[in-house]
Order: C-alpha cells, then sequence, then structure tokens
C-alpha cells in the first residue's frame, strides 16, 4: 500500500510520515498529495488568528474539546513562527498532546517551515489536505503572530476567527482596523477582564460602520474565558451558523476554489523556484553570480536578468 | 535625468516616486535600481521588531529624533501588515509625519504589498536601497507584527532590535525563546510598569543561556520609556557599539553579501513566477486549468506539473 493509501485508511503514522515529507519536500510527497486530492473537500475550517497574549492555544483546547464532545474528529496545525530559530513548535506540541494525548479522535501537527517565504502558506494547504482525505471533520488552523503570512494563511479557511483581548495597547487599534475585513467571527478573550465589554463594544462599533456583506453574514462579536471554559459552546454555535451560512449562500463552493487556486499558485511559485535554484547551482552559474557580487562586477537585478535571459517560459 | 540620477542628486520626490513604482511593480524601477546600485552599501540599517503594543513606532520616533540631533540623515520603512485591507500605512504616514514634517533630514514610507507572499521582503530591501543610495546615514526598518515575514524582513538588518513590553501574557514566553535568536538588542519599553525590571531579567537570563557567538557580541537587555524618551541615548550608543562591532570583526561585510543574496533569490522568485504566470494566462492554460480543477478533471499539483513540463529550465 502505498502512503496515501494508508491515509485514506485512517493510519495515523502514516499521515504522521506524509506529513513530514512535505516538511522536507520530498517529491514523492507530491504524488500521494495527488492520489489524496480527490478525498479532500469534507472537512470544515476554521482559522484562528490574533496577537500574541490573546490566549489562542488555550481556546483551540477548548474548541477541540467542544467538537469531540459531538462525536467529530479533529484536526489542529498550529502555525509557530518562533519555532524556525528554537524549535519551539515541537515544544508546543508536547504541551498540547498531554491534553488530547489518549485521544485518537483529535490529529495535531505544528508547522514552521524555515526561511521559505510562500512555502508556509503552501505547507499549510498540504498538511490541511492530508487532515481532510484522512477523515477529519473539523480542521482548526491556529497561528501565532499577526503578520502577513499568518493573515494570508487563516483567510483561506472557511470561518475566519479573530481572537483580541482585553486592554493591549496603542498598536491595538490599528491592527483591529486591519482585521476587521478578514473576521468571520470575533471573540474577546479573557473576558473576566477588565475592559473587556468596552472592548466587545468598541469592536461591534467598527464592524457596524464597515460596508455589508450583500450576501448577508454579519460577523458578531462574542466573549469567552478560555481557561474556564466560558462561552465555548456558543462560539461553536455560532461556527455552526457559518457553516450552514457558507453552504446555503453558495460561499463555501468559492472558497474551495480559492483555496485551489492559491494552492496552484504557491505551488507554481515554489517549484518554479526551486528548479531554476537547482539548475543554476548545479551549472555554476550562482556560484558566479555570488563571485560577481562580491567583486561588484554584477548586482542582484542585473543576475536575475541574465538568469532569465537563458530560459523559455512561454 | 533618469529618476535614479535624480535620486542620487537628493530629489526627495524622485525617490517618492521610484518607490511608488517600485510597489506597483514597474518594469522600468529595475533598471533604476540597478543604476543606484554601486551606490548602495553606506547606510547602516536597523531593524525593529516585537509584538503589538510595545510601543514600537513611539521608540522609532525617538531613535529618529537622537540621530537628528546628530545630524544624521534618517530613512524609516514601516512595515504594515494591516494596511492591505484598510489602508492603514497611509494612516500611519500622516500621523508620523506629523512629527517630523518640516524636517527634511527625515524620510519616510510605509510598505504593505497586498498579498505577494516574498514580495514584501523584496520591496523592502528595494526601499532600503533607494534610501541607501539617496544618502541616509541610518536606516530603520519597523515591523508591526511578528509573524515569518516579519521575522525575515528585520533579520536582513545590520542591527536587530527586539522589543518587549511588561505583561503581556501567556504567549510571550514562546515568543521570547523564538526571538532570542535573532536579536543583537533587546528593549525592555515602557519601563515605568510593573514588572518591567523582572521581564529584563528573564530575557538576560535567557539571553546568558544562549550559546555565545564565537565572534563576541554578547546582546545586552536596555530599558526605554518610548513616551517619555528614556533610556534612548544609552540605546543609541548600543546601537554604535554593535555598528563598530560589526565593521571590526568583518561581520557587516558578510551581512551586506546575505542581503544581496537574499535580494537575488527573492527578486528571481518572484520574476520567475510573474513571467511564468503571465505566460499561461495569455495562451489560455490557465484559464483551461481553472475549469479542469472546478469539474475536478485536474488538481493543483498536477495541473503545476503540467505546467512545468512544457518549459526549459536548465
Amino acid at each position: 500500500m502505498t502512503l496515501a493509501e494508508r491515509v485514506l485508511d485512517g493510519d495515523i503514522r502514516a499521515a504522521a510520515r506524509l506529513m513530514r515529507d512535505i516538511d522536507d519536500r520530498f517529491k514523492s510527497a507530491i504524488e500521494e498529495l495527488k492520489t489524496l486530492y480527490p478525498h479532500t473537500g469534507n472537512a470544515y475550517i476554521i482559522g484562528i488568528t490574533g496577537p500574541p497574549g490573546a490566549g489562542k492555544s488555550t481556546l483551540v483546547d477548548q474548541i477541540v474539546s467542544a467538537y469531540r464532545k459531538k462525536d467529530l474528529l479533529v484536526g489542529v496545525v498550529a502555525i509557530d513562527p518562533t519555532s524556525p530559530f528554537s524549535g519551539g513548535a515541537i515544544l508546543g506540541d508536547r504541551i498540547r498532546m498531554n491534553r488530547h494525548a489518549d485521544d485518537a479522535g483529535v490529529f495535531i501537527r505544528s508547522l514552521a517551515t524555515r526561511g521559505a517565504l510562500g512555502g508556509l502558506s503552501r505547507s499549510t494547504t498540504d498538511v490541511v489536505n492530508v487532515m481532510d482525505a484522512m477523515g477529519m471533520d473539523v480542521v482548526v488552523i491556529e497561528t501565532v503572530g499577526v503578520g502577513q503570512d499568518e493573515v494570508d494563511i487563516v483567510s483561506t479557511a472557511h470561518t475566519t476567527v479573530v481572537v483580541m483581548v482585553p486592554g493591549l495597547g496603542d498598536d491595538i487599534q490599528a491592527i483591529k482596523a486591519g482585521i476587521l475585513e478578514i473576521g468571520d467571527v470575533f471573540v474577546v478573550n479573557k473576558a473576566d477582564r477588565e475592559g473587556a465589554d468596552r472592548t466587545a463594544r468598541e469592536l461591534t462599533t467598527m464592524l457596524e460602520m464597515k460596508h455589508p456583506d450583500p450576501a448577508g453574514w454579519a460577523p458578531r462579536v462574542l466573549q469567552t474565558e478560555g481557561a474556564r471554559g466560558v462561552g465555548i459552546d456558543a462560539l461553536v454555535e455560532e461556527f455552526d451558523a457559518h457553516h450552514v451560512y457558507l453552504k446555503e449562500s453558495g460561499a463555501l463552493q468559492r472558497l474551495i476554489e480559492e483555496r485551489n487556486v492559491k494552492l496552484f499558485t504557491d505551488t507554481l511559485r515554489e517549484e518554479l523556484f526551486e528548479t531554476v535554484f537547482g539548475a543554476i547551482k548545479s551549472n555554476g552559474q550562482y556560484q558566479e553570480i555570488l563571485a560577481g557580487m562580491r567583486d561588484k562586477s554584477t548586482d542582484p537585478y542585473s543576475a536575475v536578468q541574465k538568469v532569465m535571459a537563458g530560459r523559455a517560459f512561454s
């Protein structure tokens, strides 16, 4: 049996192995992903983002428990910007695994693709597709941080959840303005803290000023206390309501198509670069370019033009 | 006179125009950048990152003022993840401009390249190069957010500054672990707040446990109050010390080479993608792929393989 066939059979170890191959960019992984592809499109994908300190991990743990109570299979992909430097993702896995360790209905995977811009986005989609194909009913993508990459990644989810927290200071106003556009559901977590009501009211006012979605979804602001599990059931009900709305309005089909287009362009970008970069490394052109930039006989822009010039792209 | 010649002549309007062309990915901008390239490599580049709410913008304003007191020309590139959605960068510009508006020795530019992964990194380097060529002595790159892109971008600076703040909650421990590796200087801002000493002590302890830099730079933790300008002079002295260290140890030359290599690979990645994506759009292959993904006769992975197959890359 191929790895993909074993994944379709529900083999957790095969899935873990394939995800490692995806991380390592093994060419064989692409063939496995092609086999899995017709079996994707069934999972409901939730993306969760928000600034550091908002308590997203605790909230995700509670959401996982809530879906498990409904007997649904849950996958979690945690995007961790710290781990390129310190292996933080692995540590994060262990902490989470403690809680859901004995539960075969939960599959958790941390992702931290070092350096490769665009690679993180592609790897995330690949890993979500593996979880989808292996039969996870719900996949939660959680990002630490609120950078361009992270916003980009959670935007590919079916339901995008923005987690805020009372009293995070100056920059928050600016960030709020930015994330208003991407959120389908807003959460003020740590709602027992001073200022939670005010933060929720401010967010609600800002959302009301926004141009309304013509298809009819009006994002609401919910309050939770992740640490004590307060407000989680209402949050999961809101997810269900958004999922139903997506299906009935036809927006879900459009989102699935957009995810495919993004996977295509991300993969094309990376394959093109890896192929050409590999070629100029083996034929010595890259070494020449490095020497040329060092002695200033060339510059990065001219070097790119020279690499492009010798090749047939159309 | 070409735009590049006018930039070299110190023409602010020409520089602003060229930066817009860079943002818009005009082909002509590459030619101007090639002309400017031999005039780069003189500016001292400082990258500043840290979580939202750390007061980075206020700190940057103070750093700008400190360098202006020394009669140095200062450029600021603000990377703003919010603006792809709401035009926040423009607002940010205005707020800043108020303070340094009448000062011809300060050039401020906000950057927010929508969507294009990798594009942000490339645009930042291009804009820094324009500021460098036009004679800015110091260029400060400031990022809002702590995502993969942002960390990547500030890592290309000569001196990377990580700004923390007391009491930001759970996720901070993880983020600290991640950013220890990239910081040359650490700042605990809002040092009048409760817990500042403890945060500084914790950071110092973590830094001491780190594998020491064989070349001899030991990052220190400084405390500042951006709003009142406390600790800024000591901070700028620390920058000077790091700059001297970089020059004397030969590390500066290595950093300059690494920036060039990164600019080359970022530019190559984008040019390859834009060229091939443009080609398959004009010859109808892209439209076929979209239809194929929609009726499930193809998948994103196979579609990429088909695009790659018809082209000569080596």
